[in-house]
């Protein structure tokens, strides 16, 4: 039951074709979502300007064309992370518009050139290694309509590229700082701006970082406040959290 | 807003003193739970001769007594696991009438004499030291209203204890093991039953049993079909769940 | 030695032809599984209506195909679980009348239509990567003799699905919930409903969910009462623990 | 060296009294904080409104009387987070104006009514127990400036209290959820809202939950994006990344 | 039903005073331990010159006392493995002759001092702080009837002491070793003697040998093979494990 | 320096050809295994009858073949374990005689036809596929000299099949267990048995398994006496054990 | 900024091109590095004798490649590890001169034949499986310039190879300990030497070895002193560390 | 034996007061440090200049007095560590000459005014909880002869005041870095120095530090080189490292 469905037994109501007792039956058996338009209009709000997201990992190629097809109907842009050159053939096979991304190994259907309103974004990775996360952050908040600049490769060794760039640094609304190993860089850039800090450790590295364990730990440990951390490898969160973020300085 | 000022407000609608539009704004607001009756039926159905529960464990003996009066008021039986005597003395203290069971650490008050109408529920327990998780569950269970049938201190090599007692394993709908240290005793008892058993690890042990970690693993690993695991020292939640299973079987 | 030749041991004392003493000895080596009908009853009991049990993970195709011939010779049904094509093969190699369950990787040998007389069980999966799962616990609760419901797809965001179909859920006798990543999906469910709740871990996610051990925790911690947790990624485990909860109020 | 210093050795440069050698060997020496007045800036801007922190747990009483002393010198409101009551004393024993807060278990050295001109920040928190780590939030963000709205005991079988507090969602900047346990209400209030959520795991909660592992690692692997993690019990960095976010949107 | 009421049963039976089926109907349900001499008899050869044990830790002082007094009725030696002071007194509160040994926190109850018929046992130390657990070692194996010599203080870098003691190792039928921190003695002793060598990790140390986890995986580690592990701090089950090797040899 | 050359030292010292101090020097220099014919010894009769081993995991086919060809000179029996086709290749390559055992992957060099004077050891396994692990075990003790009996598919379920086999365990000196997924067969075993009992935890399972720690740490924490522990997957640790405690139960 | 152009501003000031004002804005903004000789320096000193380093694993061939080429410009050696033979083709792709050492897994570019000035080094290895390892220890030791010598397979119990090589400890400024499975080794070597001992835990072993974290443990809890520790498998920090002690003790 | 003994009997072989066998069965039974002069020496060499060291966690105020009485007898310096007040008084309490040193909770008998002939080494600390590890370090290495520079609260975000005291940096011969939480301190020394780095992981912090777990890890996985790691809070082994790398530097 939509909202149209809702007024026409309101009318009904009101013009006695519906008794009391009938629509308050109907109505207690209402499914909140339908019925709540203001949650649904958040999830509106939350979607403008940016697509549907599909976890393509752990999906067969098959799935992911279907969940393609049913969200792109209709030209919604849908954004399908950790995919495979298989899942994008798939996407393609349901004759959909489509680009891949290799690096951050992203299905982008209906893709839409963004203004980059919101923002801009920050995002700054440690090693070279750490890219392919980096780059799915950077598509994200794009998608979701921030404007990204990139700062790639600032070791802990190098934090004085961060200081060579402080326009960059400057003028960012929110940080995304992508690092694996001992993820030390976090706590640095922390340390140094006065900007929110979306930590994403990564699981690069050998031994005992444990697939990004190390990284992690790290990052929620850090002695430098302004530091929030999302899942390991997760770059697509830190680029949704950022826009979020930003999309929030905008609305006042 | 409850199912009166619903009906209130639809009336008011067919009388036109509310515009279907005005309606129509107030409800897309209304939390589902009030809407929804089934839900909150469902809820006192849950409760329905069974109590309300309170985790006292990380609450002051202060909070402890004044959520126990707010939810014992009007003579409600309230359970209260995890809790020390000083949690008990506050709740007396707000002059309620409880009862402290000291082996289970639980707080009753209200309590009420249970037919034992379902079940009946029987709780295994392997150890000495397992015992005031086993009384966790059989209290629980009977708070609910299932009889229960306890079996205590049958180790894997007393097994035989269970052969000798054929009769309540015969007439249990459901069996609750509660071992520590290898845990082993759910496996056996997986084994030789065709009930559903509700296994609780517990932390009794030492050295690489981590606080009930081995137990817990073994649980979850038997190799024993018709065993679901609960958490390490949880014989609220075993009694709880083997009281569900036998309401299950008395709807019929 | 069986309940026959206990029998005519018996007659043969009784007769004189076996002193007691000499009856005495051969009793004491008794296997008590063969002078316990019991416990051999309860296993028929157990298996009633329902297949032997094969975990083909970690075993040869060669192993798999001797073990189901041994098994399904006469005719009864047997299941495997976790199987390749290739074990498959190995098993129709044997001569065997037997289907491959392509999504939960099963094999049924002498497979038979149920009339689905236990139940209903209501299976819920929060994302497309837990259907395999999912399906494991239908197949496994239906081949025991219960009828299975399927709900899937009901993430964390679309919990009204589940108030959608409610009247699936007032049917259940049990609830089984399959989720990976966060597993918060069997906290709401059991927040909703007051059938016992069989929750399946499943190792769907990456990252911090360490191979299903994020949604095993918050499915063991869940705060709602009346779940009880399976192994990750066992479906077998909980459809046959679902329809073991059914067989009981059947029994009444 | 700083600024001044600076000054005074380019104009003396200038005047030829220091060589273009000598003063390039100085400049060679310098600590970059010195001469860097834009991260000194940073820092100030930073704490522009706030306090500066002192973690006091694993800090003698005399430790933290004289940090206190150091940094509450000239005014400086000052926050001491995880103290004791004999922490608070050896503070105020330095003769300072000092608050203790008992539930975040925080001391306030010369504390400002703040207006709170940020935000709000919404801060939501599961259970009982989990309200010192609310309130640590709390204070934090209201130290920074922010303006802070609560809404605890919202379970996740009570998230209809979200919905009844719609005005409070719709007008917050960022969310705070704090839970132990399973974690789930931050996947729940992730669903719901398009806010940046910041995510609070606890220590709440017993066996598996492994000191708030679990509620960590759900919280991770929230499968509702928009969500970012601090440590556990990190009250304090939630409240503070809270704030952070909130200037940023205000400072447009 | 024991052997007793077995042969009456059967003499009843030979008389006609009970049917065959009747018989039957008994039999079946009997338990397998009280029809099994063989096996009474082996946990009593087990047992033979051994005391029963009761692991004290997680128990009351009042649950100790009343075990010990069930047990050690009839004279029979029994043994209280991490007991405190309170659980001795309360052992001797039921007017049992019991001593308290205070290194290996043990209590015996009808101690009786043993000839040393099997082994001997060479239990080695790694570090003062390991004797309590070699104690309990020593303590156990005596009571099961073994002659024990000790040889402490022997660290990786003392490992001549062993060889100093040549004699000891020589007549040693099997070795047990005591080591926390990185117990890599249990190695080094595991490479220099040809006896099975049975391995008690001790949670002796600090930091990243989280409570005896270190020694464990590096006893299960050990290159040289003819080394099994015991749980940690477990001296019972090294002295336990040992006396049954003795036992062994000594049946020939 | 062997005893050879030591003798011609000290001879060269008697005769006056070589001074004290000169031999004092040599002396300090001395290799302690070279001078230590006790060791020798004692490494000597540890393999008398036994082969040497080789464990060719994480090593190359041709390192494999190598070492053989060094250990294998003369026609020691040498044991390679864990070891590929392509490592039994590289063996042959070098011309040796050998054998390629599969299901416990291990190369025999210079096979020996034993005659099995020590043991017998029992060699008890869970499932179908913890049988390689067992038949490590099984080659292993029978290489060391021991006689060995099999005992397989003996679950906790069909623990009558020890029963049924008590002359097996009547006159096993020692009994191996080797079981994965819960372990819970080596608790019952041990509660049936009082020989010494070697468990074998192996990695055969799933999910919450990690890879065989369920299993290990049951074993560690079982609850009956007289059980210690080889590492998981270690068949050749546990046959080893086995051998080494039969040896010394020959020697008296 | 460098140098060249620090020296350029402070001369125009010093000519009255550039006001106090001007130069004082400028250098507020230098990254510290480019000021900061000494650090620079450092971090050539660092270099000196010594090759960039390149982690290839996690990278492509393509950007191992590209990476090469950017730092072998000018014919610096640089070496890179971990790399495969693809990321050697496409070091060599670049027209670089370069080798590839198959064992350490490392390819060095325009590499120069080091006279070994520091040191020397010993490098002691446990098992053949762990000569990899200590190979990439080697390498890098000596492309730093330090001489060394090896000692392998100098398992616990060949512990005399060492003494019978009592030159090489005794000229060694630093000894690098390469270990897996139990790691005793470092144990070993720490109690006979009383060099600064560099331990590395290797990843061989397999079942609770968890990937070399007993080893790592064991290294960390070595109750000899004079140990430090370095990532599992980092063959390469280990030479690394052990070549910068060597290079203090030329220093003075 | 010793050496004299060695010499005495050489002396009678020489003599013919000894036959050859004679003295070749002696031989055989030496214990190798006796007969190993150049091991003993290199004891001594160790110990020159420095104290026996004591652990007295985990051991009793008694045994740590008669530990030092036996250690201390003839005036050497002894150092226990991690000692509380009662051990220190169980020391006077045997007539020695003794000091407590309360932050690195040490004792000292018969302590030594160190001259600081070797070093220097620079302890620096991250945190003020972190300055009694430091200063065990600081302490130790004193003993041990070096001069020691202590450079304390250098957070992550304080860096520039180890560039403020560069020449403290400059004349060391090895850093010790002592850091909790996140431990980032040493990866960004590691990154600004060419010395040797000797990082200690301390267990300051709370939450998901796990005990110190985080703050090693970190290091462990330090993406700057020339960084090795010692346990978790052991002050103690990083002096005795640093010492013992600065000697080294001494011998050339």
């Amino acid at each position: 039951m939509n909202a149209a469905r809702l007024r026409s037994l309101l009318t009904r109501v009101r013009k006695g074709e519906v008794s009391v007792q009938q629509a308050l039956d109907q109505l207690r058996l209402l499914p909140f979502e339908d019925i709540g338009p203001a949650k649904v209009d958040h999830h509106r709000a939350l979607r403008k300007g940016f697509a549907e997201v599909v976890l393509c990992q752990s999906k067969t190629p098959e799935q992911v064309g279907q969940i393609f097809k049913a969200l792109a109907r209709g030209g919604a842009t849908v954004l399908g992370t950790r995919a495979t050159l298989q899942h994008f053939e798939a996407v393609t096979a349901q004759g959909l518009k489509a680009e891949y991304h290799e690096k951050p190994r992203a299905i982008v259907a209906n893709p839409v050139k963004k203004a980059g309103r919101l923002g801009p974004v920050l995002v700054i990775s440690a090693g070279t290694a750490d890219q392919p996360i980096a780059e799915e952050a950077v598509l994200t908040a794009e998608l979701m309509g921030a404007k990204v600049e990139r700062l790639y490769d600032v070791g802990v060794a190098g934090i004085h590229r961060l200081l060579e760039h402080r326009d960059l640094v400057e003028k960012a609304k929110v940080v995304v700082v992508v690092a694996g190993m001992e993820g030390a860089l976090a706590s640095v850039v922390g340390g140094l701006v006065d900007k929110p800090v979306v930590a994403v450790p990564t699981s690069v590295g050998y031994g005992a970082n444990f697939g990004g364990v190390s990284a992690l730990l790290a990052m929620l440990n850090a002695c430098a406040p302004g530091i929030a951390v999302v899942n390991i490898d997760n770059g697509f969160g830190a680029g949704y959290f950022a826009a979020a973020v930003c999309r929030q300085s905008r609305r006042r």
